[in-house]
């Protein structure tokens, strides 16, 4: 069987959604997974890490990894290993009475992070090579795809808010850092990556040319899904591919994309990436408000709409990587 | 070829050498190889998980883990990756402009831990059992053998040391902790452990006593080889045990051992298990003081004497693990 060569762009949550649904048709399709993560997470464990010692922020490359591990028994405790957290430690939680006492003030400094973020950490600064420490980060969990960065520097990210302050809804205003980002629920009005131009990273420029299919979403759209159209090099990749584009949309809006519908995501794809050119674009007809806009926005991207049931069935607004893998064979399947 | 099954005790360097001598000789002998390792270390890296979190100190398991480490390239990485110190950070060094601050005043706690203290820590959280973590950290790396705790539970390493404080020689005074008692420059008149008899890892006993070989030092004599004797189910199985018995001594005296002749090293062994019996004594000829008063010690444990050049050859106190190899094929592959 020819295989067929997809690379999936996102960050997080979204993004393993879709990684852990590719997986599921990789058999029947004969896939090849690549997965272009964004590297501007600066909250939490990975915030802490790259504040403290530069590098990229490793959580949603983790993310990535484990949605993709091997179905080892050895490689699943490897990726329960990556997920596991430290909890935080108290004055005296834990504390063993035959040795001496954790630095005051500030537990001992692991409270929080998931070790596979200090072990994707650790390879990058051994290796000096973000791809390599990748690479070898997959070998050990038995990962059926890879997983690169959008660029091999970590980037800012900023947007241009209106109402970022709830009592001055009318105000624009700069907000600084994904997180910040991610969680405001004013208006976001424009969105810039800090350096403004990264160097994409040339793997995944590589593997976006090479690809029979591109596929952003789900995800958080401003923090994990736009950042790629905002990488000059990435952005050109995806424009000339011959590939195929796919976009998957959410399930509902977060914060950040408070107020913004359906066709507003598209939209906003446009506005960030005016020569983009999508071929699918796959939604949940349950969850989207009014088909018609949808399909107009999608119909001036140059795509066709396709309905299917991909929410779980618990009404969080969550994919099933079953459901949505279910709906990713015809669409990923069919002839040109 | 039989088996023949082969359990190292110790801690640290000294069983790291041992172990990779006895990896040299494991085709040809048919080696089955089991590490068995103190869990007293409070200082370093080790000492500070301990202390903020409880739990077995991983450092000396870590370094017993990556002696075994196989010879693939990615296991090679990996062990790579276990033996990567994290950096200590300043209050700007390595800061990412793009993101915040590290916690002020405390670095950010990852100072000087290696990567893989805090993978077989998260192992062991994760699992719930440190012969499972150390089991599955072991396919990690590939290991040609297995590694276990002499004990579940971690243990205090104290001691009553005269002159522990050179400006009263002959004052007897307590010295609390296994890194206090390995630098200590007085004379250790009595060791213990806290509690003082910690139970024993059962896979560790039942290792010792299906073992055709049990094979003690080289390493710390106070901190890393006697320890095993202070535990009592260990003890026990060491006596019972119808295996042969070795003991390779060390290059050179340590702080703590200061004082303490190649012979004086076989009567703290005698005087802390005295039903031991010894089959063999490897020691190297260039490096012993008293070569008489040496075969009379191995004789009273019932032991013969064997001198190999073991040393490395740059005049440093270390075991060449070729060497060493070499030296031990005679002696393990010897008939009764």
């Amino acid at each position: 069987m020819t295989e067929t060569k997809v690379v999936a762009f996102g960050g997080g949550h979204g993004l393993s959604a879709s990684l852990r649904a590719l997986r599921r048709c990789a058999p029947e399709l004969g896939l090849d997974i690549t997965a272009v993560v964004t590297v501007g997470d600066d909250g939490g464990s990975s915030g802490r890490l790259r504040a403290a010692r530069g590098g990229l922020p490793p959580g949603d490359l983790r993310q990535a990894l484990v949605a993709l591990a091997g179905d080892h028994p050895a490689t699943r405790r490897s990726a329960g290993l990556f997920q596991h957290r430290f909890a935080r430690t108290g004055p005296s939680a834990g504390a063993d009475q035959h040795a001496g006492r954790p630095q005051a003030g500030c537990g001992d400094g692991l409270d929080g992070h998931a070790v596979g973020n200090l072990v994707l950490f650790g390879l990058m600064e051994q290796l000096g090579d973000p791809v390599a420490a990748l690479a070898h980060a997959g070998t050990m969990l038995g990962a059926v795809g890879r997983v690169l960065p959008m660029s091999c520097q970590p980037v800012g990210i900023e947007a241009q808010v209106r109402g970022a302050d709830p009592t001055r809804p009318d105000e624009v205003s700069t907000v600084r850092g994904q997180h910040q980002v991610a969680v405001t629920t004013g208006r976001v009005e424009a969105l810039r990556l800090t350096p403004a131009a990264p160097v994409a990273c040339p793997q995944a420029v590589a593997a976006t040319l090479e690809a029979d299919w591109l596929i952003f979403g789900p995800g958080s759209w401003y923090t994990s899904v736009l950042p790629h159209l905002l990488v000059p090099g990435l952005a050109d990749a995806i424009v000339s591919s011959a590939a195929r584009r796919l976009v998957t949309l959410n399930l509902s809006a977060e914060k950040e994309t408070n107020g913004l519908s359906a066709a507003g995501h598209l939209a906003a794809l446009r506005r960030y990436l005016p020569e983009l050119k999508v071929d699918c674009v796959l939604a949940d007809r349950r969850v989207v408000g009014d088909p018609d806009s949808l399909a107009g926005a999608a119909e001036s991207l140059g795509a066709r709409l396709v309905f299917a049931p991909v929410a779980v069935d618990d009404g969080s607004p969550r994919h099933d990587p079953a459901a949505l893998g279910a709906a990713l064979v015809p669409v990923l399947g069919a002839a040109r």
